[in-house]
């Protein structure tokens, strides 16, 4: 049984919605968003720019920050709000995941747990068409095309997760379950990586 | 119900295994170095031939042996042995395909189909442990180091994976599953996959 599940998830892919379902067959804390309040406990950094700085990489390709995080990481001397944003998220996961039974949704917790043996690394993924309808439905149209706010976002995710980890996302080294929410369906997924979850190795 | 699995496979990682214990769970015919016999039999090209050329790349990056191959490539005239079991060894993926109810293992299968909609593509990986545990195993010790013969074979599939798709190997847009052999266990993969297979979209 894994204790912890971390997912990472292409923008649009249901990565979200298939995490609440194994959060809930497995009865397990779900954090997405929800991370931000205990950001804010942790850091008593304002609520704003907690938001603000969430899975935002402070800088392309920060080998110094890398290697203060990498360190430990808990003096906020001389950091950004952006740094110190991070920095406070990195120890809420890794005290999430000392709590166990949880489900986290981005935010690099795959790299940031990479120690543990009790974690399963989940990586959602679906064809532009699909991820597109999602987006569309979920949030309508604005000036930007589909196809553009979803690389986007995909391209910030990337950015954010190399900034600390030097690893690239959706390497698939990173990853023991990699799923096509698209081709095998919300529901599916979830089961599946429930499943897994719930194996005894 | 998908009519074709293709899976990829790191060095190592049970994938042929798995594979095999797909096909027998939904009564599919099984196609690894079987495809041997078949590209025998389409080419006219003697066995020796075909053993020594099966998933090499004939040049690093053919960009002009990739335009033949993509344009349909039946004729084998000018083109080098390597060539020509190559684009035999396609056009026999293809008709397979057609046949259908079959696992293919590597060679590329999941590039050489990607046009059809009734395909499945696993990627099946592994932590380096895991795999040379099983290649020692199966293969026994040799004068190179573990970690080497499993990085040199997977090097060869990239390169050949390449040369003719233009697209990179173990990239996980192009797979619809992606599993950790090590961490889920053969028959869990095996069973994961079949179950997969048997949805209706």
């Amino acid at each position: 049984m894994k204790n912890v599940i971390t997912i990472s998830r292409e923008f649009g892919s249901g990565g979200r919605t298939i995490g609440k379902m194994v959060a809930e067959a497995l009865g397990y804390k779900f954090y997405d968003s929800e991370l931000i309040n205990e950001v804010v406990k942790e850091s008593g950094i304002s609520r704003e720019f907690v938001e603000k700085y969430d899975e935002y990489a402070t800088h392309k390709n920060s080998i110094l920050f890398s290697i203060a995080v990498n360190a430990g990481g808990d003096g906020y001397n001389g950091l950004s709000i952006a740094n110190r944003v991070q920095i406070a998220q990195i120890n809420v996961i890794k005290q999430l995941a000392e709590e166990g039974n949880c489900v986290i949704i981005g935010r690099g917790a795959d790299y940031i747990l990479r120690d543990r043996d009790d974690c399963l690394n989940v990586f959602i993924r679906a064809d532009m068409q699909f991820k597109a309808r999602r987006v569309l439905e979920a949030y309508g149209e604005t000036d930007v095309k589909i196809e553009k706010r979803l690389t986007d976002k995909d391209a910030r995710r990337r950015v954010f997760y190399r900034s600390f980890s030097m690893r690239e996302w959706g390497a698939l080294e990173n990853y023991h379950l990699m799923l096509d929410s698209g081709a095998i369906g919300l529901e599916n997924c979830a089961e599946i990586i429930a499943k897994v979850a719930k194996l005894d190795n």
